[in-house]
């Protein structure tokens, strides 16, 4: 039986009961296999018989393999993104704002580079071809989303005046590339082996939020160190 | 015939002639396809097919299609490198080093953001667990020979006194991702559509350059522009 046919079996006028429990099973075995075989790797058979589940409960939660895979991505990246935001700090009165950022910008590189949400990247990327829509989700739900949450809490710093800029969005999408993209680069290309280890993200930090603040802070450390 | 005892029958050692041509004639047939298709999705057959040689002459000049692969990976890369280096611009005396600056940051964003670059890295990328050694090809003539002649370059400048650093390959590499990853972030994820056009681009490089400056300039602009 094609997904075709299936699908229109299982159809969702047909209002049939969709468990919670039903739902994350088939999700959560749907990543591994995804993880492991790419897209075209998968099957919804395998994925059926993963998450213990008949095909047809399969296509009665998600509508084709394509939006099962959407909602992986989905839920892949969100997760990766909640973990930066549930956790992001608060500057206190009087604090540094240097460290702030440098709090903020460690724990969104943490969040990001693990190895799965890397082989998800690296699927998803590799499928922009077939299957245009993964990307997008990632790019929203990742690097868009994550630029908008910075560019917020810039606009809390501004109006304290301990940051100062013209375009928050910008500065933000600056903010957000310096720090991400060498490790995300070496860790896309090198593999897990190459993600870097906390003592050389601190000094990738460290340098990051020293370029960013001589731009746009309101001290004048402009200057390299003495040598 | 497999290709391993294709390429056994065709053994280097029996000294086969091997014409520039048809090496030239079998990488371009072969990067067509691949681009196309991807790894997985390319034959032998349909190299020696598409440049018009037999498989045994394929195999006469790549030892395998692993070896072949690395090779299209490299001659793309490369290619795409010297266009940046060899139209490197010469910065008179007494002039502007964020003018140098940003025509160095376009040249290299609009030699590297292209269909068929974006479409190999995303090929590369996608085949990180089969075939790693690609990627390591790619980064290695991509983005790290980038960030050398970036580091040489400044060099030259901070010798002159018009850039002050303490590190020039962490500058390098901070300054080639603050002016390549939002727009290959852009492309990689959202297709050919999404590349921006040079508008767009010399405003990116414009604001990239900004900030650099602030840091590692010898001159002040580092407040905003008047609103």
């Amino acid at each position: 039986m094609t997904p075709a046919s299936n699908r229109k079996h299982a159809g969702r006028r047909q209002a049939p009961r969709r468990s919670p429990g039903k739902h994350t099973a088939i999700l959560d075995a749907a990543t591994e296999i995804f993880l492991r075989n790419g897209f075209l790797g998968t099957s919804m058979d395998e994925v059926a018989l993963q998450s213990a589940v008949s095909k047809q409960t399969v296509y009665q939660h998600f509508a084709s393999k394509e939006a099962l895979f959407v909602e992986i991505v989905s839920t892949m990246t969100d997760a990766a993104g909640d973990a930066v935001l549930s956790a992001a700090p608060v500057l206190p009165d009087g604090g540094d704002v240097g460290e702030y950022l440098r709090t903020y910008a460690y724990r969104q590189l943490t969040s990001v580079l693990t190895p799965r949400v890397m082989q998800l990247r690296r699927l998803v990327i590799g499928e922009v071809g077939r299957f245009p829509e993964l990307a997008k989700v990632l790019n929203e739900r990742g690097p868009q989303r994550a630029i908008k949450a910075i560019a917020t809490a810039f606009e809390h710093l501004a109006e304290r005046g301990l940051l100062v800029m013209d375009d928050r969005s910008l500065a933000a999408s600056q903010f957000n590339w310096l720090v991400m993209s060498a490790p995300l680069n070496q860790a896309m290309l090198l593999g897990d082996g190459a993600i870097p280890k906390a003592p050389a993200l601190r000094r990738h930090v460290a340098e990051a939020v020293r370029l960013f603040l001589a731009a746009y802070g309101t001290e004048h450390p402009r200057r390299p160190r003495a040598r």
